[in-house]
C-alpha cells in the first residue's frame, strides 16, 4: 500500500522536476540498505537490484530470481524481471529501451537520506552504463528522494502525531518519578518500562533513548544515562522519541529540581528556560514555505547569543520521519558538516524539530525540542509546546 | 571488549597486508551504517566520522562533538577528536601527520560487507584528500575488512554454535507439529512461538524467517510462507536461522509427508534427498585452506547435474557471521553477480553454509543447508548434518 502510494508520488515528482527516470540500485539490503527501499520493496533484497521509475509512468524492477515474486506482489511494478547470473544485461536492455536523458541515481554528497548507493555499487553501475554510453547521464536523485520523504501525506503526519502523543504521556509520567537521589539510569529505566507497558517502540537506539542529563557538567547530548544522581538545584533534561507505524517523534523536555525552602525557581534557571522558549516561538513564527533553513536557525541562535549564552554546537532543527533524523532541508547554520542542507527552501509537509540549547552555569543544560509541520501559510505545532519548567519537589 | 579486540586484530592485519592505514568513513549510521562500525564504535554515530587504524599501532577517531565521549569510552582509541563545524580540518591534519602511502577505505565493488561507504561520502572524502594531494592514495579496504570478519575467533565460533543448537532444537520440535492440512503460515507461526518461548532472536527479517515451502510449484526461496496446506506426498523444506550474541545460524531441512499405506519413502524422493546429502558431503570433504570457492561449488553442482537434476540457481554456500550472509569469499560459480568472491582462497576460521537444492518433480524441493568452519587441515561440521529425510506421519 505504502509502496504503491510512494511509487505513484515518485512519478509526479519526476514530472515536476523534469527528470526522465529514477533508478535505485542496491544489493544485500540486510547489510547495506538504501533508506528509500522501504518505499520500493516489501522485504530485503539479496542480489544487485534496480528499481526504475520513469517519468512516463513506467515502473520496472530487476532483481535476483529468488526475490522476484516478493517484489511482484507489491503490485507497484508493471514488470519485474528476475535474473540468475547477473543484472547487467536485463538492466542495460531496459535502459536502452527507456533511453532517458538523465538518470537520477540514489547518491548524494549533501544528504545521507538520499545517499543509499554504496561506492562499490556506484563503480559497478558506472561500469555497466559506460558500456552503452550512458555513464554521463547519471545525476544525483537527491531532489527526487528528498521530495518523496519530505512532503508528508496526511497519514504520515497522523502517525507522527500518535508517536508524539505517547512520548508526551511518558514525559508526564516520569515527572512523578524523578526525585533527588534517583540516577539518570533509573529514570531511563522507568521510561523504558512505560514504553513496554504501552506496547510502543523507541525511535532510536536504546542506549540513548531516552538520554537523561542531570545537573552541571554532563557529558553532552548523545551520551547514555549514567549513575549520576539527581540533586536539588539541578536542571535536568531528557531527549526521547517513539515510533508509531514506523514514524518517529523526537522531543526534549527540561525539568528543575526544587531545593528545600525554595518558593520560586532561581532567577538564572527561569531566565535560561525562558530564553529557550522564546527562541523556539520566534523560530516557529518565521517558518513558512520558501524560507531557507539557515534563516530560521539564525533567529533562534541570535536570541540565545544576545541573551548572553554560548552558541549551541548543533543545528536548530532537523526533519523527522521514518528516522528521527530524516530529510535533506535542515534548520541549521552554514557549517561544513551540513553541506547545502540549510539552503534548501522549506516546503509544506516537512516536519521539523526546533531544539535550541543553553547551559545555566552550575545548574545544568536547558533544552527543549518541539515538533512542527510546515503548512501552506506557516507552521503548525505537532507537539504541545513546553512553556513552563517542570518543577520537581 | 569486542571493539578493543577487533581494533587490535586490525593492526595485525594491516601489518600482514603491508597497508599503512585503514580509514572507515561514515555518517548517520542509524540511516546508512557501515557494517564494520560494530567493530569500531559502541553506538550510532551522527555526523561525518572517521575511524583510523594505522599499521604502526596508532588509533584515532574523529567524530562529531556529541559522539566523542561515547567513542572515548570504548577504550580502543589513543585519541578521539570531537568537532563542531566539520571534519575536514582535523581529518586532513591527522592524515598529513600519518602520511600513509596507501589508505584502505571502506568500499568494495565485489563485497557488500566491505562496502559501507556511500558514494556521496566517497565524493566528500575524495574532495578532502585532493586538497592535500592524497586522493590517489585511496584503495579498497576489502582485504582488511574481509579478514577482520572472516577469521572468526573461538568466541565468535562458540556464539554461532549456540545459535545452531537452538535452531536444530526448533527444527526437531516442528517435526511434531507438521501434518497434512497445516498451512505454511501455521508452521512458521509455531516456529516463531518457539523462538519467543526460548528467548531467542531471528537471524534475518521475520517475513522470511523461517521460509516454509511445501509440495510442488512453490514460489522459490526468499518468499514468505503462504496459506498453502501440507498434503501427503509433499516434500517440504524450511530455511531458518537464529542469532546468539549477534552471531547467526542459517540452516535448511527437508521433510517428507508420508502417504497412507506407504511403507517406504518413494524412490524418487529418497533419491533426490540422497543426492543432496552426497553433494554436501563431497563439498565438505574438499574444503581446506587455499582452495577457491568456485572449486567447491563445482563439486556439488556437478553431482546434482550428473544425477540428472537441474542446476541450482544460486551459490553452493556463503559465509555466516553477524549477518546470515557475511563475508567476501563465497562457495559460488563464476557468475557476474558474484564478482571475484568465488576466487578468494579459503582461510581457517571462515564459517560457510553448504546448501545445494534440487526439485523432485511433482513432490517439491529438496534442500539441506549445513554449516562448517574451515580449519587448518580441512573443515569441521558446526551443524549436525541431516543424513535422513524427516518423515512425517
Amino acid at each position: 500500500m505504502l509502496i504503491k502510494e510512494k511509487v505513484a508520488q515518485a512519478k509526479e515528482i519526476l514530472k515536476e522536476l523534469e527528470i526522465d527516470c529514477w533508478l535505485t540500485f542496491a544489493r544485500e539490503s540486510a547489510i547495506n540498505g538504501d533508506p528509500s527501499l522501504v518505499f520500493l520493496a516489501s522485504a530485503d533484497i539479496t542480489w544487485h537490484s534496480a528499481f526504475i521509475i520513469a517519468r512516463d509512468g513506467r515502473t520496472h524492477a530487476i532483481v535476483g530470481q529468488f526475490d522476484q515474486k516478493t517484489v511482484e506482489d507489491t503490485g507497484a511494478y508493471d514488470q519485474v524481471t528476475g535474473f540468475v547470473e547477473g543484472i547487467k544485461q536485463p538492466l542495460l536492455d531496459y535502459l536502452q529501451e527507456l533511453n532517458p536523458a538523465r538518470i537520477a541515481v540514489n547518491f548524494s554528497e549533501d544528504s545521507e537520506i538520499c545517499d543509499g548507493l554504496t561506492h562499490g555499487m556506484y563503480l559497478t553501475l558506472h561500469r555497466f552504463l559506460a558500456e552503452i554510453g550512458f555513464a554521463d547521464r547519471m545525476i544525483s536523485a537527491e531532489q527526487v528522494v528528498s521530495a518523496l520523504r519530505e512532503r508528508k501525506s496526511a497519514g504520515e503526519i497522523e502517525n507522527i502525531r500518535q508517536a508524539i502523543a505517547t512520548t508526551q504521556d511518558i514525559f508526564a509520567s516520569v515527572a512523578g518519578f524523578i526525585a533527588p537521589g534517583k540516577t539518570e539510569q533509573e529514570i531511563a529505566r522507568f521510561m523504558k518500562d512505560e514504553v513496554n507497558r504501552l506496547g510502543s517502540e523507541l525511535a532510536w537506539e536504546e542506549t540513548v533513548c531516552p538520554s537523561v542529563f542531570t545537573g552541571p557538567e554532563t557529558a553532552g547530548a548523545h551520551y547514555s544515562p549514567t549513575e549520576k544522581k539527581v540533586a536539588a538545584g539541578h536542571v535536568l533534561n531528557m531527549d526521547f522519541g517513539l515510533k508509531h507505524q514506523d514514524y518517529c517523534s523526537d522531543l526534549q523536555r527540561t525539568f528543575y529540581i526544587r531545593q528545600e525552602g525554595e518558593t520560586e525557581v532561581p532567577a538564572e534557571v527561569q531566565q535560561g528556560f525562558a530564553v529557550i522558549v522564546q527562541a523556539i516561538a520566534a523560530a516557529k513564527q518565521a517558518i513558512k514555505p520558501g524560507v531557507l533553513g539557515h534563516e530560521i536557525d539564525a533567529i533562534a541562535r541570535g536570541i540565545i547569543i544576545e541573551a548572553g549564552y554560548e552558541e549551541f554546537p548543533h543545528a536548530l532543527g532537523h526533519q523527522v520521519g521514518r528516522f528521527a533524523h530524516d530529510g535533506t532541508a535542515l534548520l541549521g547554520p552554514a557549517w561544513e558538516k551540513y553541506a547545502r542542507k540549510p539552503f534548501r527552501p522549506l516546503e509544506p509537509g516537512m516536519v521539523f524539530t526546533i531544539e535550541p540549547r543553553l547551559t545555566v552555569p552550575d545548574r545544568g543544560v536547558a533544552t527543549v525540542e518541539e515538533m512542527v509541520v510546515v503548512t501552506k501559510g506557516g507552521a503548525e505545532w505537532l507537539s504541545t509546546p513546553q512553556t513552563e519548567l517542570i518543577v520537581i519537589g
